[in-house]
């Protein structure tokens, strides 16, 4: 009589299965929990500790990991001579097991890593030794044993027992599942153990939250995936969308560039994203004035672009964004009004995000190379110092300015030089082989559309991702009427820039902090 | 007396590390080969069967999967219950152990995945059930029992028995390092029996190349990772560093953008990388022409680039290359004369990587999202079709230029426009928010450094990574001067864009294939 072993802390699913399983003349083993639903619902199953002989101990931390299981799983049914060790040591073969482990992912979820590295006693019982062991060695021995990790597949395991299709092709399939599944829980624990930076080994948990249409193009397909942990709650992947068709990869992409940097600025502040890189910023007295002066900045690049707010959008602003086609917007939340304002256009995508983009310390950023990945702390921070690198030391509203550009700047492409008057972009140059360029892109920008919100007479600063390795950005910026400018310094010819900034009363501040984003 | 339980594949240290374990008192478990290598050494100790009461069977598919063994392991040692089951079933607690696994790794690196889903026997005998169990069993139990996954740590764990410094951070340590290892080990064994795409659950091995001085800037620490396999080797992070200075992370990006443009080419090729974007790229008669050519497009961006050659670098083009101050050069090979020319440079890094880059069937591109990854397969394709939109077809000439120029594009950050002549970029517009403004760059550079190696009389032709949504971009490369366009097609307004082509003679090829890049 073929045997299957049903373990699960999950109980979905399972007492259907078990009947469906008894209809083909399968015995059940079971153990604690699930031989007692089985048993409420009538069905005949063995108790494990009745199988091994050996009891059930230390709080349920060893039930199953023994001989008379684990040979019953792991005999190559081919062999004669482990057929003959099985008879000879009484194990009955194993044929389907089916086991899901301890929630620790939602354990985890509930209790979050602590900093103090106490790892509390709950965390600690959530991880599932047992489980893993039989999923893994019925897994191993595939060829033999349906292993079965998810209550998802009992109806598939069923009609392929009942039309005898479980072929090598299906038994393979459920392997690589189960472990993709203990490789993905393992990796949950130990990202949850572990406070060791860039250590030998690591793993990337992936969980796949959607589908989606396709990816960067439309000829590569594409999913979303989550890490496994809700611990950041504030991210673009937690936002509820309120309305409009699927997100796409791209989207996704852009609306977390325009969601971080959103959340640089205390004021309302809207960003404008169109292919990763912001084509207008800007802080306002209220949303409305930051959308229009970001949308300023270069209207024609704003088209089919991405919106992010940090705070709610109102119905006058919804009224500003209608005129426009926008692919998406993000904020904390819709006026009543607003929502209706933005639901009458069909292809706008509206996120919600009630919770403000909190940087996580000791957040890791990955960076795929073909066969690799390039790993590092992210660019979580914003200055090592300011420091006036000239004659003349910048006024206080080019220091505002200043400190405006310099946020946005991290959030740009590299080469990037960002124009700001006041509170507002009037020129992003980005993602140039030269620095120069980027001046000029910017430049360009300024003269062509002229910003005029924060008006004329409101200083006109600069700010540099990196520092100048030649005078010219600082001579050209001075020529356009820039007076201030921020950079990280540290070029070993600064005395150059400082000398063109002091020859032309511009005011210069180091960062001393680089903000290169490739 | 405290018991440790060895059980290691590789032997590497185990001798010395058991004896330090005796003189400090310990009793040693030990099972088949690691108990011959000990009995031979002269060190005392206990076969696992002994203890367990149970032979080893199954040609040693099971050993350790022994309530014996895990109840020793698992026991809460400071629970007064768990301290008298031991005792009633006659269990010996174990405090150490020290497990190496089946060399799954190594195996699969002999061992390619095969296309066919028929998984080599070699491969299943190498996944480890027993020792994985011992492993995690230790680790979840880390409060009370050491455990140690990398003979590298022997050393260690003796100094702090002797020194009776084994604290709970530093049993913290080894748990989730055990835990890193078997989340690395199942992630390896599930992503080689995996054949379905964008599965529910999924992780990424990540097994440390070397340490890097920093990361994208000097305030991110960072590391490089390999996904250990060696299935691709020609790959940038499998060349040989023949000079120069450590690799940065930004070298690393740039030599992957590089190294993957100037194998789209059969002709002797040079691709020159500056911030993740081509400043030039040129196919040649040979390679210092080649590398003429493509410095060529914009030499001021060159400084500091990143430079690969799809064939060997002969001495008349390393006495080019020592112009100019370049990063990196890759490259199949150096001729003895041109290693000798270039190490006379100290600031210049030499990279050889024999194998031509290789696009790899259904692979996997990762994007990180905070808290998530966006996964896809990667652009490994470049056209879906080449259709004439217009009255007029392009010349062979164009022709030729048209799929140069399109191999370009499709690498140059989006919006991305490229200029042609023959066979080398004359203009590169790249990463702006704006498709115009990418078409102004490129005709920027194109009339300011006039590359005229092609030839005057060559044709102008034009690639664009996506399609015009308007006919602006057709007019101005009209004026100017450009005679054959290349683009996706596929805009609801094509028929603009074609009528602007029409109307100034050009020849406009659809690829009915996008190529984003962000």
């Amino acid at each position: 009589m073929p045997t299957a072993l049903l373990s699960v802390s999950d109980k979905t699913g399972i007492v259907k299965f078990a009947q469906e399983l008894k209809t083909l003349g399968w015995q059940i083993i079971s153990s604690g929990g699930t031989a007692k639903t089985l048993k409420e619902n009538n069905i005949e199953c063995r108790e494990i500790s009745e199988v091994t002989g050996f009891p059930e101990i230390l709080d349920g931390r060893v039930k199953t990991l023994n001989p008379k299981i684990h040979g019953g799983i792991l005999a190559i049914r081919e062999k004669s001579e482990h057929a003959a060790q099985l008879k000879k040591h009484d194990i009955n073969a194993i044929d389907i097991v089916a086991v899901n482990l301890y929630p620790f992912e939602e354990t985890i979820n509930k209790i979050p890593k602590p900093e103090n590295k106490k790892i509390n006693q709950e965390v600690i019982e959530n991880i599932d030794i047992g489980g893993v062991a039989l999923l893994r060695a019925a897994a191993k021995n595939y060829k033999d044993v349906l292993v079965i990790c998810d209550a998802a597949d009992y109806d598939n395991v069923i009609e392929k027992l009942n039309s005898k299709s479980a072929d090598g092709e299906f038994k393979l399939a459920l392997a690589a599942k189960a472990f993709r599944h203990t490789a993905y829980y393992d990796s949950l624990i130990s990202n949850y153990l572990t406070y060791e930076k860039f250590p030998s080994q690591a793993s990337i948990p992936l969980k796949k939250l959607s589908g989606l249409r396709y990816g960067e193009n439309p000829h590569q397909g594409a999913a979303l995936y989550g890490n496994g942990t809700q611990a950041n709650k504030s991210v673009v992947i937690s936002a509820k969308q309120l309305h409009g068709k699927e997100l796409s990869y791209n989207n996704y992409l852009d609306l977390e560039a325009a969601w971080r940097l959103v959340h640089e600025f205390g004021a309302p502040a809207c960003a404008i994203i169109k292919h990763n890189n912001p084509c207008g910023c800007a802080e306002g007295e209220n949303v409305k004035e930051a959308y229009l002066k970001a949308l300023e900045c270069d209207p024609v690049s704003a088209f089919g672009g991405i919106i992010a707010f940090n705070k709610p959008v109102d119905a006058d602003t919804a009224q500003e964004i209608s005129k426009l086609f926008a692919e998406c917007v993000i904020t904390s939340e819709y006026s009543k009004e607003a929502f209706e304002i933005l639901t009458k256009k069909k292809n706008i995508r509206l996120l919600q995000q009630p919770i403000p983009y909190a940087v996580e310390k000791s957040e890791t950023e990955y960076r795929m190379l073909t066969s690799g990945m390039l790993v590092q702390d992210r660019d979580n921070e914003l200055f090592a110092k300011t420091e006036s690198m000239t004659k003349r030391s910048p006024t206080q509203i080019e220091t505002q300015a200043l400190d405006f550009a310099w946020k946005i700047c991290k959030h740009v492409k590299s080469n990037a030089i960002i124009l700001v008057r006041g509170r507002q972009t009037v020129g992003i140059g980005a993602g140039q082989m030269s620095r120069i360029d980027s001046l000029q892109i910017a430049l360009k920008k300024m003269r062509e559309i002229a910003a005029e919100t924060a008006g004329k007479d409101t200083p006109l600063v600069l700010a540099s991702d990196a520092f100048f390795p030649f005078p010219d950005v600082v001579e050209e910026a001075a020529k356009a009427g820039v007076t201030a400018i921020i950079q990280p310094g540290g070029s070993i010819k600064d005395q150059d820039s400082i000398n063109a900034a002091d020859n032309n009363g511009i005011a210069m501040v180091a960062t001393g902090m680089r903000h290169f984003k490739h």
